[in-house]
């Protein structure tokens, strides 16, 4: 059952699409406060009490111990005490002796103290008590987790090229860069769909542009590489530069679509480009007007974009570096720490509140401030190219996703988890956020497998793809001052063709499952916890998860080890993907098992009774030929595969 | 077998203190490259090895598969991506077919890639070839580090009470911050020998001084918290502030003590207290002087320090100021990122190498460039320390540690792994720690329990503090603007008790154990593969070690667990030690298990045959009754337990 309570005047964040009638009075748990001084939800958490969600965040699955913030920030150190990412995903499930689901619709900074003040309590807070709270009891953490997501609409669907492989790095210049990628995985046959474009591709980092002597021919070179199966998918950011003659500028200026200063004028923050405005999505007008820019690429032959720095992110503001610049620091003769920390201080500009403050959007004729709806500007970013991109070709699937997001672009375009490391914790942070990110809307998800910042190496980047290798969004991204980490960059290419190869050889499965997941509502990825809640391992285990409705991934993630400990809450299949296409079969009991997993294998493990289609591996996912297909599992399992040709999107 | 093989003309460090003739010739493994660029020592390592040692640092037990720098540095986050730390230990053990030491008697920055850049092979390589490279072979790898521990003397030997629990804050001011730290534990009945000094003790910062007001009568403050069983212990720095009248700085300054610029005046860096000048302790005569001053201190009762700062930290130089002052960034008009990059560059002042490029040391007559001899800083620093209080008072025994360190330091303090974070993962990082520094001799050693940096939780610091449980020196650290991490700023403090009161009902069995391993220049905690060479599991177990010659532990570090997997390579006791004195055992099969472990409760594992000795619980050290100890084991089992006053040093 859904109850919708609503506090003051909530804005309309559209992150849920079905009409549900307010209830009246109090919510069945907790207690509510409001006053002129915020919100504040408040409920006991019970000994054994779990809580899942928060979609993109850090730390565990189980949430509980530690405060969480929705405040959508561009922060690339995801480190265990970092409070906010770049998604703003306010639903919660209590699970324990009840299960309890919780959404907070707010479009602002909202601050989720989960039983860290104390452990016995729950608190959720914000500035304004302006929302709406939706309540939902079920019989169970996943029938909580389903009726949610009847009410925030369908996942993106994106097109079946998007499961295949992606190779991406922040330096990849010219035409040539692509085409040694793209020749390189041809030469050592390991497949590859994707090569993503990060922001050199553009001419001065101007938004719909391409750098015209890196790429004389971009329409050519796209139709080139879509002959070797490859689709380049271009970044775009939030940010359009000012330049006066840069088309989108003008447009957005003339046009009045830019976020504009409290006197009228267009704010400019510094990002990529230099100085830049920032585009009203949350204005339909103007989202319309950003959407239908997507066409410049589209009509060169594009297919896939990914949408970035839109939290927005901002280095500094016309007026934020005025005010620093109007004290610079003068350090003291004596040369005391204070004076130190106020150097520091000076330059602390970036992604500031107060540059939030300055400017504002246009919705339904009023003007409202940047910071009261700071979470929705990544989603909007990411409907506009949604809704641009339905009327620019409708009916077809582009392959879309996101850094920023909050719930409700969901519905538009899946998201990456940002600027990661390469460490093997997060590793199994990628594992952990899966089933969050699912129970929030998100299914087209990964993470930047081998790590964006820092130095990955040759078995971090392994162990990483083999998980990689169950998560939709498999893409390999690296930031440009990391040691290189495409394939070739190491020894043995032959390992990463075998670990690569066992994702096409997955896909069959993989698809299925993803289609039914957002077609019925259903997470890809479950907690254990969600499926054997009786089970006291079960329901601590954080290291491995279900995938679909037939098999359990436990990936080994840490360095120097020949496999790991997997704990087995039933008796299931042990499968192991191996070089040359070696396939190996163990039934292991129930309880705990070290497993051997060498770095060129891929495990899994299917449940009991059950089996999942494996075809024979491809170059690419349009060359995965069905007659191959066969199924692998229990005697006597059958499996009903769901496919389609992978362009037209489902009716609802 | 040991061998001794020099190059160039190696300074001394006097890390090692054993005489060993230096062999002719090649290494018996590896290749050696000496020249102008510098030296690298190569060899190939087989699929199988592991790599031991390193000391301080981060990643795991077996190093292999990284590279790890010893360039001592003052830098808080110790993420994996960190290639340095706080000390340099270039002792490493490779471990697989055959055993193999491998010591790098160098005093400045040296890099161990191991096989990073390719999996199967390690290169140690720095910039100057004069050093001296010790290669040890053995039956095993405890064999081999017991063969280094021999040569580099016996390691420091603390006083007994310092084996008890410690409080400490940064941000603790006044006498009476400190007697509430030391009621609260007397009222709520929890165990407690020290309360440990952060730099607000000091009058502005100045070492060997006490804040006037906040300490009117500084000796009979001392005197009144050792009535009730606690020791302060104040930390040192080791910059001098630069003030005229104030005792230190005027005669280092007189007699030339303090390091020097290449024109003979006194090199100044920012630290703390401003202004400071670096005591030159690698100059015999300026080390005598700067361990006297620890006089005025232990004139006022003290028995105990902790060195910090002594990498030695520099926030930034006169000159590295001057330098940057005369170039301030000036943001272009068009505001891009590289200006935005300069802006910031331009305050990277701290810890730089152009500042370590400008000081001297004067050393038997010659002036040697710090950077040059940049490792030995603290290690000397401490040794100044040492040195003096045995001169202060012969015989006597001083608490001592030290945050940046040198093997060769071992033998006068210990460490504490500086500045961590309240991460789960730091939890474990302590763990893994252990038996690398205790390889390289520093066997008093603990990490800031709860997390220095960061906001800790209450499981966090329960769970934090039952591993602190073993290690020698147990304190509870954090920073100043982090969550107040007492015991008591959280609800339940009985759970406290039983956590603390459990380290003090191991004290006999963890004092006798740590005699005997620096009496013996034996490990206190052991990599299981250490002792179980043969079992593969065992083998990758690196969350888990061997303590002693009876125990193993096996901590709880995840968040919302009610228990851990455990891997047991043979049949163990499984003692758990819970509130009011309980302790259940259990007797459990080699193989995996998953055990349950209450937040209040501190598990360990007896192996076979052994026994261990338990005494009831005390407030402090002294008062533990040798009549209630008793041994819990196995039956049939004895115990050879090493007990002295744990006042005078033991013979060598």
């Amino acid at each position: 059952m859904i109850q919708k309570y609503l506090y003051g005047v909530p804005f309309d964040t559209e992150s849920v699409v079905a009409p549900i009638p307010a209830s009246q009075g109090e919510p069945p748990v907790g207690t509510v406060k409001t006053s002129e001084s915020g919100f504040c939800f408040a409920c006991p958490l019970a000994e054994g009490d779990r809580v899942y969600g928060l979609g993109e965040a850090t730390r565990g699955i189980n949430k509980r111990g530690f405060v969480y913030v929705s405040d959508n920030v561009d922060d690339g150190l995801h480190t265990e005490n970092k409070q906010r990412m770049y998604a703003a995903h306010n639903f919660i499930v209590i699970s324990g002796q009840q299960n309890l689901g919780l959404f907070f619709d707010y479009p602002a900074r909202i601050r989720f103290d989960i039983g860290f003040t104390r452990r016995d309590w729950l608190e959720v807070t914000c500035e304004r008590a302006d929302l709406a709270l939706y309540v939902i009891t079920g019989d169970s953490a996943c029938d909580v987790v389903k009726q949610f997501r009847a009410i925030i609409g369908r996942s993106y669907i994106p097109p079946k090229f998007a499961f295949g492989f992606g190779q991406s790095r922040y330096g990849y210049k010219t035409q040539a860069d692509f085409e040694e990628v793209v020749a390189k995985h041809r030469q050592a046959h390991i497949p590859l769909d994707m090569v993503y474009m990060d922001i050199d591709y553009m001419d001065h980092y101007k938004d719909f542009t391409v750098n015209p002597e890196n790429f004389p021919d971009f329409s050519g070179f796209v139709s080139k590489m879509k002959e070797q199966g490859v689709r380049l998918v271009p970044i775009v950011d939030a940010g359009v530069k000012e330049e006066a003659g840069y088309s989108v500028c003008d447009e957005g200026k003339e046009k009045g679509y830019f976020c504009k200063r409290a006197d009228g004028t267009d704010f400019e923050g510094t990002v990529w480009p230099g100085w830049s405005h920032f585009p009203d999505v949350l204005n339909p007008e103007a989202r319309a007007w950003f959407g239908s820019q997507y066409k410049a690429l589209t009509d060169c032959g594009i297919e896939g974009f990914w949408n970035d720095m839109n939290e927005p992110a901002i280095f500094y503001s016309r007026e934020g570096l005025a005010e620093r610049l109007d004290h610079p620091p003068v350090p003291h003769e004596d040369g005391t720490i204070d004076q130190f920390g106020q150097a520091i201080g000076w330059l602390n500009l970036s992604n500031a509140p107060e540059d939030y403050a300055r400017f504002y959007h246009k919705v339904d004729g009023k003007m409202v401030r940047h910071d009261q709806v700071h979470n929705l500007y990544g989603y909007n970013m990411t409907r506009a190219a949604s809704e641009g991109l339905a009327s620019i070709a409708p009916g077809k699937r582009f392959l879309l996703f996101s850094r920023s997001s909050c719930i409700g672009m969901h519905r538009y375009g899946g998201v990456w988890t940002g600027d990661n490391h390469s460490w093997w914790s997060h590793l199994l942070l990628n594992l952990k956020m899966l089933p969050s990110l699912n129970m929030c809307g998100f299914l087209y998800v990964g993470a930047d497998l081998g790590g964006f910042n820092a130095d990955t190496s040759r078995d971090l980047l392994l162990r990483w793809l083999a998980l990689g290798v169950f998560t939709p969004l498999m893409r390999n991204h690296s930031g440009c001052d990391t040691r290189r980490q495409e394939f070739y960059q190491f020894e043995g290419p032959e390992d990463f063709r075998s670990v690569i190869e066992t994702r096409y050889r997955l896909i069959p499965y993989l698809y299925s499952e993803y289609m039914k997941a957002a077609l019925n509502g259903d997470m890809l990825f479950k907690p254990l916890a969600f499926v054997y809640p009786e089970d006291e391992i079960a329901l601590q285990t954080e290291d491995q998860l279900m995938l679909g409705n037939e098999v359990m991934i436990a990936p080994v993630y840490t360095q120097n080890a020949t496999g790991r400990m997997v704990y087995l809450p039933e008796e299931m299949l042990f499968v192991k993907f191996g070089p040359e296409g070696r396939i190996t079969q163990e039934v292991l009991p129930a309880g705990t098992h070290f497993v051997k997993v060498a770095l060129n294998e891929v495990p899994l493990f299917i449940r009991k009774g059950a089996c999942i289609p494996v075809a024979d591996p491809a170059q690419t996912v349009a060359d995965i030929d069905p007659a191959t297909i066969r199924m692998i599992g229990w005697p006597g399992a059958s499996y009903d595969r769901y496919d389609d040709d992978g362009v037209t999107i489902p009716a609802e």
